[in-house]
């Protein structure tokens, strides 16, 4: 029930309070506009940010959001420059930062990776994304973003476009949205289909996502389109990436086929999925979803460094 | 006729008064020794320093003169590490990054980015170079040591010597000087003259710039060199670029012709166009010129973050 | 007898008074649990580390030391994104940066290279490795370790195995413990040896070292196993490297040899030279020697910057 020392690899290691404790939290810190005032909560602390693969939102809002909340940062953004150059393995390297941080943020291309590093860390570790596995800092943003679009984190009906197989993200959102009793609708180019597992542990939480071919019935009735990237990077083989690579694209044309205030998102970078015309549109949310990233990690990193975070308590002074 | 909140993409952004305001604040900035003492006056700002160019004066300066008031920072040195890698337009990261930070310092290779940065940014954005339109705040530094070493930021006489073409510090340095009543000489090779457009532009402000072969003859009565280096990375053909590598090289010899107390700078990094025995004599500026980038760049990030710095406010006292 | 303002580029910079004063500030800084509480000496201090060349553990300890003190940290981890990209000489990055910061840390691959940094620098240099010359920080971490291990820094039997030519550590703490009246044994593979002129200087300070092959013989009565690796960055000739990767290999099998509670010390990163198993041992004291990098490095950073550092004053109280 409290998130203290604790480290957050998946979603799942999150209770539902846990998550409903962490989303008040973050709205506590993004404040009316979205932009959060600086705090010294974690004045003193040091934050290590291991980035084995590029990164701009998520590195450098971590980063943001350490230094809004008082702390230090060091790590590195690509391994290039570290000893992995001189074939030093990823448990040696979290075993020695583990001792020049309070708290280590991990990227990694590996799948389970972040676990690894979990238990080899002196320090929580918190998992930034491991390979097409998970990235349960970006769900909680996704999440968070729904709760505050919408206005409630509920009966949401949430249609996923995309590379739903590799594509990180959508795994551990859709289990997010079906344990707060979501309707999940999955549309995806054939061969890049929500993995099996993913849907059954959906099913086992609250409804089973639907499977879906038809994006134009999906968006009749959507009150969130959350479109994501096809992830060259995943493919194994640049033939298998060219045969996906533009096979869906969001534009003005097509969204005639959903409500006027259809919430679309999308986790960024975009590279031709969403027409930029689409911008202008009110329910184009995901650059506010990109600015939720900063009150969201506040939100964990205070939790898992300070038993009482001080803004609870001023809050329920 | 204040700065807070602008951008700061050209010299030309700023008014006289304001040129020789940020000149003020940061003479008070950098003490006798031209080394500033740590201030406060921007304790909780975060500053995003987004280098898709390489650098190192000028990222480390900001990045210095931003600790120096108290400022926290973030950012990248080199887009490899970032969504860039994965097809991000700058359009995307911009929009995203000003909502992880307060102020946004931006190095592109593009011609116009810096413009087009600051339309789509929350944030106030200053141009740290963009290819080889502008780079307003290293013309500020140079403006600023012709002030300290000459005593005086008007009826200096001043050779810029180089490429004058693709070398956007001395499009706006010509400027500046000849707005505020110096006389401007240019000498260059033939094919990196001095654009017509430039010259017209100083002709407007001032005194119609000299354009000659003769360095011998313009040191004569000259007061201050500018060197400039050739860029290779501004030459789209290498072989236009070995056309005119080390077709003019400063040394003793040809200083013989000049005053003993010609003041010589140079942006850095030098690569030939100076010869190290040139170090020794009192006018070569260069690393003076280096350190005063703290300085100026701490006056530039105060005006724009800060309604009244406190700094001018205990001057008047 | 006062580090302040000095330059520190080989352990031989340092008096035994100085050394002894280091280590005791290390220990009070490291506290009982070695993780370092955070402290506020260099506040407003800004340290520039300047990494040539990979590293891992030396930055991010230099870093991790630099903000448990409170200061600010500038730098690049590589020289890809600076503008020795553009062809700059290291003298005048050197010079340079030395006015942007209190105080440089320097890796560089070339051999001198701190020396000559530390004649052209304004602000005092901190040596992190120069080619195969020095490190002298690793050598005062490793030095700091033993006595933390094994209670004493005098009169330990330690031998030191593996790339003796070209390990830089090697050769400073080869010295260092000679001075402190410790007896040193060589092993390494026929090639590799220790220089000639090392084996002087430690026995112009105290006891020769010992050089052999038979590494089963020379465990017999150590007390402490620093082993190191083959470095593949240090050979010109990749064929030069092949023939000694792998020719040694500390496992379970060849500490039978040794008494049990051996200490065994590695700079790390490891690349096969120990057997995980070995990780078991309570002597496997490689992590908490990477642990110590901060409070050492602490204790060197606060005496060249601060004129009485305020833990000896309390610690005296």
């Amino acid at each position: 029930m409290t998130l203290l020392d604790r480290d957050v690899i998946a979603v799942s290691d999150l209770s539902d309070d846990e998550i409903q404790a962490l989303l008040r939290l973050a709205r506590e810190f993004a404040g009316p506009e979205g932009r959060p005032t600086p705090r010294n909560e974690l004045a003193d602390r040091i934050v290590a940010c291991l980035f084995f693969e590029p990164s701009t939102r998520t590195r450098l809002s971590f980063e943001s959001a350490a230094h809004r909340l008082g702390a230090r940062v060091i790590g590195f953004s690509s391994p290039a420059a570290t000893s992995f150059a001189k074939g030093e393995t990823l448990s040696d390297t979290i075993r020695t930062v583990s001792h020049y941080a309070d708290l280590i943020v991990l990227r990694h291309p590996k799948d389970g990776s972040a676990r690894l590093a979990a238990e080899l860390s002196e320090v929580p570790v918190v998992n930034a994304g491991d390979g097409s596995h998970s990235h349960p800092t970006q769900s909680l943003v996704d999440f968070f973003t729904i709760g505050d679009e919408r206005g409630t984190t509920t009966n949401n009906n949430v249609v996923l476009l995309g590379d739903l197989r590799f594509g990180r993200t959508t795994h551990s959102l859709a289990t997010l949205l079906s344990r707060f009793g979501n309707k999940v609708t999955c549309v995806s180019p054939p061969g890049l289909e929500m993995p099996e597992g993913v849907i059954e542990e959906c099913a086992r939480h609250g409804r089973r996502p639907d499977q879906t071919n038809d994006l134009v019935g999906a968006l009749a009735d959507a009150d969130v389109l959350y479109v994501t990237r096809i992830q060259k990077e995943r493919f194994a083989d640049p033939a298998e990436y060219l045969k996906y690579a533009g096979s869906y694209r969001i534009d003005d044309d097509i969204l005639r086929h959903a409500e006027a205030d259809l919430t679309i998102l999308h986790p960024l970078p975009r590279v031709g999925e969403i027409d930029h015309a689409v911008d202008r549109r009110p329910g184009a949310a995901w650059f506010r979803q990109a600015r939720n990233g900063v009150p969201v990690r506040m939100a964990l990193l205070t939790s898992i460094l300070k038993e009482t975070p001080q803004i609870l308590t001023e809050a329920t002074r």
